[in-house]
């Protein structure tokens, strides 16, 4: 599909997926690295994305998301995950990233990475938390809708136990927390939603014109 | 553009946007039904998005966003909104327009409704706005990443003051509170940053294999 309108309203969240289906590796390395070149405030790119596939891993993780059948169905379930260690290193590793992608000297940089280890420090742990996983949904609305072109499936998933999840993949001790579900694949013929009309406000509800108010 | 992998990387934070340049009214429908087909948590929408094109607002706002000239450069300026009124006349008015859209009986959809409600019934009022703010980061991935696609250049930007733009909008009145702003308009040629490289961390730092730990 090549016209984002036509895929935007194609997808929809994908209640059944086909589970004889499978995403082959070519286009599941495109959906990768969409996810990869998800934007992020500063670029700093707080976030890892987890793929699960193993029938096995699966089945454990089902009863942690309140059954919903997308677990087990889907071809590819990615848990993106907020990093927890958004600190002077990360911002540090950032910062060389930078310099080396743009054969930079750091120095150059000093003033952009004091800019950020100062938005970093006057943020509460709670705030840092929040917002990485802000950034996590920013990563979500691009992946969701890359993927409507490329016609594969999602659904974007809130519903889970991130404790529950974060153990059983060991996600703590990577620095991580997992904060949102994206099953992906194909969606089964008898997914009644599939053929459901989409539910939007209308646009003069939702699109306003900003002026200044008196 | 037709090719994703190919608008994402076309795609950068627009440090500086032609003046002369406006997005015609047609590409720019475009947008706005690219933002009303945002996805979000239940369907629920709890966005507006309020557009700025008006000179003498956008001075006004740009002190309020560190004198960042995408601000008054860009042809539309996005200030993307939670609602402040997820309540459950807005759950009743969701689930009426699901039963519109799709001919069905408002009986029918007695239990999903009771889900939201018992949704925001759990949570506090801060997390309810928490979770308001996060389904406008989906809004934002989406927008950029289908933007890129009609090459239209954005900003995404969390550094302002919503306080201050809540105030010159008169969003409060309208129970909405400012949470992301999106600059969309053509880079200019002097951008340095437009030629710059991307700057990515390596697919294997951030896609991860998910196995179950014993």
């Amino acid at each position: 599909m090549t016209d984002i309108l036509e895929a935007l309203n194609w997808r929809y969240a994908t209640k059944k997926f086909d589970p004889n289906k499978k995403i082959e590796a070519e286009t599941w390395s495109k959906i990768e690295e969409i996810m990869r070149l998800s934007p992020s405030s500063f670029g700093l790119q707080p976030w890892k994305f987890v793929v699960v596939t193993d029938p096995k891993t699966k089945e454990e993780l089902l009863p942690l998301s309140w059954d919903q059948p997308q677990i087990t169905d889907c071809s590819h379930l990615v848990v993106m995950c907020r990093r927890t260690d958004v600190d002077e290193t990360l911002i540090n590793h950032y910062i060389e990233s930078v310099a080396k992608t743009r054969n930079q000297e750091l120095s150059e940089l000093n003033h952009y990475k004091e800019m950020i280890l100062g938005f970093a420090d006057r943020l509460s742990e709670e705030a840092i938390d929040q917002w990485a996983s802000k950034q996590v949904y920013i990563a979500l609305g691009q992946t969701i809708a890359a993927c409507s072109l490329l016609q594969i499936d999602t659904c974007p998933m809130e519903g889970f136990s991130p404790e529950g999840y974060d153990k059983i993949l060991g996600l703590q001790e990577k620095n991580l927390a997992s904060v949102l579900l994206l099953p992906c694949g194909y969606r089964s013929d008898e997914d009644p939603y599939a053929k459901a009309s989409k539910v939007r406000f209308k646009k003069e509800e939702v699109i306003l014109e900003g002026q200044q108010v008196d």
